[in-house]
Formats: C-alpha cells, structure tokens, sequence
C-alpha cells in the first residue's frame, strides 16, 4: 500500500512519515494495510534527513507546478496526507504565492486523484485559522469560518473543495483545523504566534528568550506528538464516520503563557523558567488577541481525535522527542 | 459612472439593470453618482429583449473564458454586480463546468478588478445553498456553511475569495445569500425549486399545474422585487457599515405551500388556486426537506436589508410587474 506526504520535510510532515515507517501499516477503515511505499514531496530537502529506509521515495517539487500534482499521485495511492502549504505569514505578505499552493496546489492534487479514479483517503491540514473576526466566545462545531488573513481564507477554500471532492466520491476527504502546534522545534520562526513555542524551547536549550506577550495571554494548543496521531487517526476512520461534512476542529488545550511557564518551572526548574524575559510587544500583541482559545470540539471528541492532557505534558514529551530526554539546566 | 453587471440577461440581472437604468444614479457610499454606462455581459442573448436605452452596452461572452473579464472590467468601472451562475441542477451534473464558471469565473473577474486598482463596489450574488448537511433548526449569522451541493460550495468559496480580496483592498466586496426567489417569470426549469414559483405563475397565466411536493412545505422566499432592492442597498451601503467579513444572508419569508395557496386564492380567486393538483414526487420531496427554512438574519436587518410583507404582497407584486396587472381568471 502506497502512502503520499505533501510537506513531508516540514517539522509536523517529518514526524508523520517517522510515525507511518514505525507503524508499518495503515487500516483503510475496513482490514489493514501493510505500507509499501511512502512517496515525501516538499519544495526543498529537509534541515533534518528523514530516515534512511528503502520505503521511502523523496520528490522535490512544488505541488502548485503544473504536471506535479500527476506526477505524484499514482493509481495506487490510496492514502494522501497534504500538509504542504505557504504559512500564514508568508501568504499575507505574497498574495500570489499563497493561492498558488495553498488553494491551487491542493486543487491540483485533488484532481490528480480525480483521475486516478481510486478514491483515496485524502487528510487535509488545515487550521484554526479559519476563525476570525466577530466570533462567538466558544467556538462550535457550527461556528461560521470567517478568516481574516489570506492563509485562513485559502484554507477555508480548501475545506470545501475536499469536502466537495468527498461528496462526489472523488477524494474520501478529512479535512482537520489544527490549533497552534507546541512545541514546534527548530529555530524561532517570524509566525506571530512564534513565541508559544519558543518561550518553551530555548529556554530548555539554554538560551534566553523574550515574550513579546503578557502571562495572561490564552492560546489553543496541540503537541506535534497528538497532532500525528490525529493524521493517522483521521486516515484510519471508516468514511460513514464523517457523517455529511468532512471538516471539523481538532480538540486541544486552552492554556495561558503563565500556565505554559509554570509547566517550564516544573519539568526543568526555576532557573530554566527565569530565562524568558516579557517585553510586551503592542503589534504582536495585537494579532495573538484575535485568536480564538475556547473550543467545544464535540464531534472530533466523539469520533476519538485526543487532546494533551496538560501543559506539563507537552513540555515532558517535547524534552523526550526533541532534546534527547535531556535540557539544558543552569 | 459605468457599471458591470453579470448574468445581466437571466430574470433577475435584466430586473436590475432596469432598475439601474430607471434610477439614474447609485450612491457610493459618499456622493450621488449619474450612471453613464451599463455594461451588460451574459452567455447568450436574453429572451425578452433589453431596453433600448444609449447607456446599455452588451457584451456576450463566458466570464471563465481567458482575456473575458480583462475585457469586461474597465479602468473606470465603478460598480460591479456578479449574478453570473451555472445553476444548482447543472453544476451537479456537470462538476467540470460549475467549477469553471461559478469558482474560477469569480476569480477571474476579481483578478480583473484588482489589475485595474480602483477597488470598485462588487456584489456577489451568493445563495443559501452554502448550507446543508446538519444545520441548526434556525439559521444564525454565525452558522457554518456546509454545502451539500457543488453549487452550494462553489458560492462559498467565491464569497470567501470576496470577502479576502475586500480585506486586501481589491475589491469593495459584499456577499448575498440570495432565499429562493419567487415569483420567477418564464418557463419552469427544472430547479427543484421551480415548484416554489411554478404553482402560482403557472395558474395566474391560465395553466393548470403539478405540485411535487406536500401542502405543508416550507421555502425560506424573496421575490424579485425585493431582492434587486437587495443589490442595490448592498452597493450603496458605506464600506465601514460591512465589519470584518463582507456576506451575509439575505432576509426573506418562511412559508409553507399552503400559505402560497392561499395568498393566490385571495388575490385570484378559488377558480385560479384550482389548477393546481398535488402529486408527491418523492425525489423532489427528498431535496425540498434538506433545504433550510427559517433564518434569523440579524445583521442584514440591522444594515437596512427588507423582505417582502408576506406571501400575498410577493403574488401581487408578480401580477403587477410581470403580468401587465392582469391575471388569467376561470
């Protein structure tokens, strides 16, 4: 059985197809299927190499190319994890570039496996960017996507392509909002919502870091551990479980920067935790305030999708997955 | 001051531009403007002539076909009007060409308005197709679309395009979920809504006629009357007064079959209401009941937006505008 991961080389891409190789199988909602072959497509090699495993294929290339997308999914593709996509802040900024790949690019895919005619399972990462502007002050299942950057739009947009691809029995769509990911590793990004994971990571890496937002500042986050789970999760579904519309918010944890810093003093220590420095930034401050941070994901919860339990959690599996099991004390 | 409007040959396009024509003028938001030039695009030629008025200027050409829209925008057009549309009933069965012309037509046209820079006023006509599925037993502001037709989800992804290119300073956007109309005037189609304006102007024009569906059928309804003042509300109202997302559902009439009975009973007597006969299609019957009927619009009240009085006032209005003020009695 052949698997594609579009985005493969990014950090929630990486750990997908590590997780795919361990399993080494996939149920398609009805017997289980041994994985043959695992195709990664990103623009560019990854930072860190994917492992050295003969059922991996690499493809570098830009899914929103013309051909790319044909040549990527193949008439025995049954699974497509598409995570490629511009980030927000980059799509804000290159309008252009931002509908290329991440509504025409995933267009693109979406008609490749049109053609193919064999109805793969298709898990779409989309985001809770979606939400914006006037919002309830919990965000349902039923709540209107309302984005208000060009990422959350296109995002939106995809949504109901693979919804609408599904219900035409193009695609066998599973379309998942994921919350804010903590802790992502790597280098800080310029993502305004960068600091939820920096303010985590350098300091157990040893280094100082500053907190462009106040302690009382709430987020909406999921570790890359869960959000993993929750692809496969939502690949290994039976269909009839996604009921009429093939989109829905992941569950995750509403917490506080203070509550993401007491999770830091109690996995590492005091002097770990005195390494953030707060200096308020108004324009960050400004952006992270929109975000929603109360949901009631009833229906992904019913369907199975987890949830950490708590900030402590994350912190511990971050030091476990990422640094070797081992920080940087003081 | 010119004007496009799209679709401007179907029932309710050639019902605005005379509307257009008759007022002379549209505020935009700021000053009274004169209308100099009505550009009217369509696929075809309509079937009861435009009027013959020098500011009209038709152009006859698919908005999805490349180079149309650049031909179709001017430097100056300052309002545009997009009622354009494969209809429900065909862009289910052919996928291919609702994409094409209700996804990618949209996009073109506001790719065209944006290459000109003047940000005029665009009012989209979308429609209460965008939701389906599992709905709420009344219809909100803030409910999700989730269209269970690739009608219905290829207007939501136009209205999602227009309220980011309205966010990015293309366009001055505003989105209307359009009820179903009725009165329609002309020949039935085969809309599985046709029933809804068929009963009444079949029988007024002296035609017997079948209802598919059962005396207790409710239909969320505007007539054509109201929904062009719609339009021209929606383009006249300040950019300031459309808040951060630039659509919303239109008001309208929940009613039942009965009640249209009954209203063309008392406006045309018990010999009229007689020439329709009852005979359940269970097909249609199936359709008919997945559609939402009650609405609490809220915001569009609030900007202004009206419905009709009820039912006897729409067949009214239709006898009025449509049959000369006559109708056919026993």
């Amino acid at each position: 059985m052949n698997i594609l991961v579009t985005g493969g080389a990014g950090f929630l891409g990486r750990r997908l197809v590590n997780a795919l190789l361990e399993r080494g199988s996939l149920s398609d909602g009805q017997r289980e299927r041994t994985v043959d072959r695992i195709r990664v497509c990103d623009v560019a090699e990854p930072d860190v190499a994917l492992p050295d495993d003969p059922r991996l294929e690499t493809v570098y290339v830009d899914i929103s190319e013309p051909g790319a997308a044909e040549r990527l999914v193949d008439s025995d593709t049954e699974f497509v994890f598409h995570l490629a996509a511009v980030v927000s802040g980059e799509a804000e900024q290159d309008f252009d570039l931002g509908m290329r790949v991440n509504l025409h690019g995933t267009m693109r895919l979406l008609e490749a496996c049109r053609a193919r005619e064999t109805c793969p399972q298709f898990v779409f990462a989309s985001s809770v960017a979606v939400y914006g502007g006037e919002m309830p002050a919990v965000i349902e299942d039923g709540t209107a996507a309302t984005p208000q950057t060009s990422y959350g739009a296109q995002k939106a947009m995809a949504e109901l392509l693979v919804n609408d691809y599904s219900r035409k029995g193009f695609v066998d769509g599973r379309a998942l909002r994921l919350p804010t990911i903590v802790v992502r590793p790597g280098k800080p990004n310029k993502a305004a919502s960068a600091f939820a994971s920096s303010i985590l990571r350098e300091p157990l890496q040893g280094r100082e870091v500053v907190c462009p937002v106040s302690e009382d500042t709430g987020v909406w986050v999921l570790s890359p551990r869960r959000v993993v789970e929750c692809f496969v999760h939502a690949a290994e579904l039976p269909a009839e479980e996604w009921g009429a519309y093939r989109c829905l918010a992941l569950p995750g944890l509403t917490t506080t920067v203070r509550k993401m810093v007491e999770a830091l003093r109690d996995v590492a220590g005091d002097g770990v935790a005195r390494r953030i420095r707060f200096e308020p930034d108004p324009f960050i401050e400004r952006i992270v305030y929109g975000w929603p941070i109360r949901f009631a994901p009833r229906r992904a919860k019913a369907m199975g999708f987890r949830a950490d339990g708590d900030m402590r959690e994350i912190v511990e599996a971050f030091v476990e997955d990422d640094l070797g099991g081992k920080f940087a004390a003081p």
